[in-house]
């Protein structure tokens, strides 16, 4: 099993320059550009927590492993470098389909963000699937964007359109890495992180790194298609949705007011910049609505249990 | 759960300049030292198949977790620099004590190995306790031992002692970092790995990545004094445990003939250094007996299921 799915995942384009010694030694071997830092993200999904094999094929699950890893990178406008992936294949369900998807899910994802499979380790145990992938990057040395950079009087903007992810969107969504490399070659960027417990949730650990806090503008907040639809069903409102289904793997950034000018003006991603809020220095989180009253915007999001 | 598995992780000694950005943020970010390469493994253990709860202490299991991907830098002759970790714990067994116990025995090597844990993803969930540990290092640029180098006429050298792992060996073994960057920097290796599933199994694998043959001569196998005691139950030859039973995570090291004199007569490392066969043209293996008669060797050794 294992030398069959190692060797699908070397089934990748050969001859990468950044690739000394892939799969099959060891360890793998890779090049990093001088003057350049490392950047590494792990994160790993398991059946019944992430996702159900009735429900979503192993295309789908190899293609996600390795994407909300990519999102990581893109957090830290990082340029992805390689990933490593750890499986443990259910014994009762180890077959070659299973193994040869989550492969191909993930490799197809590998190529197109030029970030190849260089290792793996594959085990089969009684219980449920889990994928284990960690990704690395390189960015400029001390240009990555943090959690901490957050000023009072910044801008909060969003990419994209949040919430309703469990829709589809958690499943093909495409990570914000182009884009993260656009925006950190032609912006200043002081804070970002990706979305990938809802806004609230994560906006809250962003103001605590930085020692801040922030006004959210809920009718600015850009409402997915997706949220909108589950609102009708689940009583909720598209906002709330919004704020707290996670899993929308945006990007949301914080810069200064002169830059969220232009970056507004200029809107230089096909996927759109939404501007939400501000960073205020009352170290709280708020929430202020059409009318501009304020209120308290609890931090509750998605949490995998 | 996440939050204190997070926080253990980070009661590591501060300050360390390679790592620019540790736990908390999206990534962690690392200083690559220049003309070095980054060499990169993973593993991941699960229970069942490489552990059990109710025979392992938590700390054995962090501890092991961490020392079988230091023992694949071990192998390529590279200097540990940082580890990743994603857990999968047991609903059923998700308490404080078993997330700290895995923190503490990672983290007491990570210490003695100066490589310290950057990141982490905690998930509880229905099934097995699950560790993935990715770790990387450095290397001098392509100064990295293959498995590929080996050349007809080299000598096959062996640390320390082999067999019988599962007595204890496998859970408390020291990775032998530090002896691979003693060898790497005053003699030449041509091609080495780590025994991670026996000497027979391993060697086969070794051969075939460099298109040779080898002969090991088995009266020298050196063979722990666990193997011995095994082989009194077993109905085995020690021999044979030192041969297949694998987890005795020493190196397998390939070295010219004059080298291989020159280290066997200094004898550099602790652990000890025998010569157990050479390298032979003809693509198979062999052993060979006392009296110098040579029959085939089966790849054979310890492979998880």
């Amino acid at each position: 099993m294992e030398l069959d799915f190692v060797r699908w995942l070397t089934r990748q384009p050969a001859a990468d320059p950044r690739v000394a010694v892939g799969i099959g030694d060891d360890a793998a071997v890779l090049q990093i550009p001088a003057n350049r830092q490392l950047v590494v993200t792990t994160d790993m999904l398991i059946e019944g927590s992430h996702f159900e094999l009735e429900h979503h094929t192993a295309e789908q699950i190899g293609r996600k492993a390795l994407a909300v890893n990519l999102s990581d990178l893109a957090a830290m406008a990082a340029e992805p470098l390689a990933a490593v992936v750890s499986l443990s294949l259910p014994r009762s369900q180890a077959n070659s389909a299973l193994a040869r998807g989550l492969s191909s899910g993930m490799t197809m994802l590998a190529q197109q963000f030029d970030c190849p499979v260089v290792g793996g380790d594959t085990n089969v145990a009684a219980g449920p699937l889990a994928v284990s992938v960690t990704v690395m990057g390189t960015v400029e040395s001390d240009q990555g964007w943090l959690r901490s950079g957050a000023q009072v009087g910044d801008r909060l903007l969003v990419t994209g359109k949040l919430g309703g992810s469990l829709r589809g969107h958690h499943l093909d969504f495409t990570p914000r890495v182009a884009e993260a490399l656009q925006l950190a070659r032609d912006y200043q960027v002081h804070a970002a992180l990706d979305l990938s417990d809802g806004l609230a949730l994560d906006l809250s650990r962003m103001i605590t790194a930085s020692g801040v806090g922030a006004v959210v503008d809920v009718p600015r907040v850009p409402i997915s298609p997706a949220a909108e639809q589950m609102a009708h069903e689940s009583g909720k409102t598209p906002t709330s949705h919004a704020l707290s289904d996670g899993e929308d793997f945006e990007l949301l950034l914080v810069v200064a007011p002169d830059e969220a000018e232009k970056l507004l003006a200029a809107q230089p991603l096909a996927c759109g910049l939404t501007d939400v809020g501000e960073i205020i220095a009352e170290q709280q989180m708020l929430q202020r609505d059409a009318l501009g009253e304020t209120a308290p915007l609890a931090a509750e999001g998605f949490e995998h249990r």
